[in-house]
């Protein structure tokens, strides 16, 4: 029987806001009287497309480095990423001076792996189907004594992510709002699981959700049948950023204990999120970053009476996928 | 001999502050690392755009009704404008529950008249060459009582547009930085005299500069000449909210004591601008939102070695103009 640590605390979310400091921006929780109109509530954007790197996993991966010890970050870190863990990873590696080598997908945005090779990191590119991400990176580990920054199943990666839930309930509240529901875009669930840590934390009545791509709705599954669910698929949506297989060994049990009902948004329901955060909101938004919002356009998590707040988590999107949403409008 | 109502000065920018309230947003000043590092210097980007009504136009708006009497609002409000001030005045008056008319012109972007029209203001469309949008606004107040609330040449806007730049110094002290300069877009000079008023009240050091379409650079050449130019033209830019006449009778006098050299952008270099603004910053800029940045980005507004904030003052384009941007992409 192996130990186990206990699962993180709202306490260490708070923890995380401390270890961050200056380093994150507290981007701003955004509405639009028109939306809300139209949608006969109050549906506020917590704007992380606008977080440097273009999305909230800056905050994970600098609570990580700089939970780790002085003698830690000197032989290095090494991480796996669809690409925005990887552009957060190596901009926080920059930041504190860490030596960064990213395995990255061969099919990741170029935009991607340019932006974190931009950042001063080594970058490896794998094939997504033949290739083991894990086995990659935990090989250059032993190699080098670097440490292993995972993604998201990670105690100082979500509860770094959940600083973003902190600051979605104070700015509700400075807005005069108790929320009635919060949710986020989710691939592993360390962002969701952050985010719910620091809302049940703060507001315990207001309901916490997932929200995943149709076809890669792992955690929704999972949630449903109380135990973990595989996709059947590892490409395929162009929410490049959510394809994680399966709900992580620390996030899954946290999730069953804090999230209401997961929800799934098409990659056109995506792109139709994309187009009106362009017209209504001026935010760049990737189709993986739209979904929470596209699930509260789209009725599935209802505003209609109430007051929601969806994350919209990276920005990180090709011009030619963003000419796909700007062609949808009405 | 007229008499003359005295300059507005930086406590007048003070008192629309405590005015605006919480009715406008605190918008985001942002900063890249790689764009940072591509310029040698410190680029702040003022997020304007993120304003509600998806430009700064709200401020001077709101603070113009709330200086208003009771009286005067129960009478109606009738302004004119290109759009932004259109709508920032729509939402003002409906924020108020004050009737609001408003002159556009018939080429406007089609979302501009159609945005404004859903605040609840009453939209008339006139023709930009062959009628004067000064003699039908001024004829409806005539038979209203209602009160003409002037796109920038008015204490009251200008002092609104200013707290922006209250925003700008204190969010760049936040950052450990003293401004070396800051440039804002300019049509009629609202914006750009607020901002000054404010930044020279805060940090006397920083220099102020305006940001114009080439072919429409009369405020540039007027500060050059030391009086009033008019453009040759009133279109033909694509930066349709940056195409006033000439300088104001108020703005001029303030520009004169308080602003550097004039800087002008071409159409491509703003849509180079919105390009590198959708890319690194995840915002969706408006050609004249984007003039500021384009002074920047083209080295007219030297940033190597120094701290330079730009506003991004509007995000209100057509899919199209948009599209145009993308599909500049290096």
């Amino acid at each position: 029987m192996t130990e186990v640590d206990p699962l993180p605390t709202f306490a260490d979310v708070e923890a995380a806001r401390r270890r961050l400091g200056g380093a994150v921006l507290r981007t701003p929780l955004l509405e639009n009287a028109r939306v809300n109109e139209r949608l006969g509530g109050r549906l506020f954007l917590k704007a992380e497309c606008l977080q440097r790197t273009g999305s909230f996993k800056l905050r994970g991966a600098y609570n990580f480095l700089a939970a780790m010890t002085a003698e830690q970050r000197g032989r290095g870190v090494v991480g796996w990423s669809s690409g925005n863990h990887a552009q957060g990873l190596a901009e926080a590696a920059r930041l504190m001076g860490v030596k960064a080598t990213i395995v990255m997908p061969a099919d990741a945005p170029a935009l991607k792996v340019a932006n974190t090779r931009a950042s001063g990191a080594e970058v490896l590119l794998y094939d997504r189907v033949k290739d083991s991400r894990e086995e990659i990176g935990r090989g250059i580990a032993a190699r080098t004594g670097a440490t292993v920054v995972p993604p998201y199943d990670h105690r100082w990666i979500l509860t770094g992510q959940g600083t973003a839930g902190l600051e979605i309930v104070e700015q509700a509240r400075d807005a005069g709002v108790t929320l009635d529901a919060v949710a986020a875009p989710c691939s592993g669930g360390g962002l969701i699981t952050g985010i719910a840590l620091a809302v049940k934390g703060l507001s315990p009545g207001t309901s916490v959700h997932s929200a995943e791509p149709a076809g890669f709705d792992d955690l929704a599954r999972s949630l449903a049948a109380g135990a973990k669910c595989s996709n059947d698929r590892l490409s395929g949506s162009i929410c490049d950023a959510l394809l994680a297989p399966e709900p992580g060994d620390v996030t899954f049990p946290l999730a069953k204990a804090l999230l209401g009902p997961g929800l799934v948004a098409t990659d056109d329901e995506a792109l139709d999120a994309m187009e009106l955060a362009f017209r209504e909101f001026k935010l760049v938004l990737e189709p993986g970053g739209a979904v929470a919002l596209a699930a509260a356009l789209t009725g599935k998590l209802p505003v209609r009476g109430r007051a929601v707040a969806v994350v919209c988590s990276g920005g990180n999107v090709d011009h030619a996928t963003f000419a796909r949403a700007l062609a949808r409008a009405a």
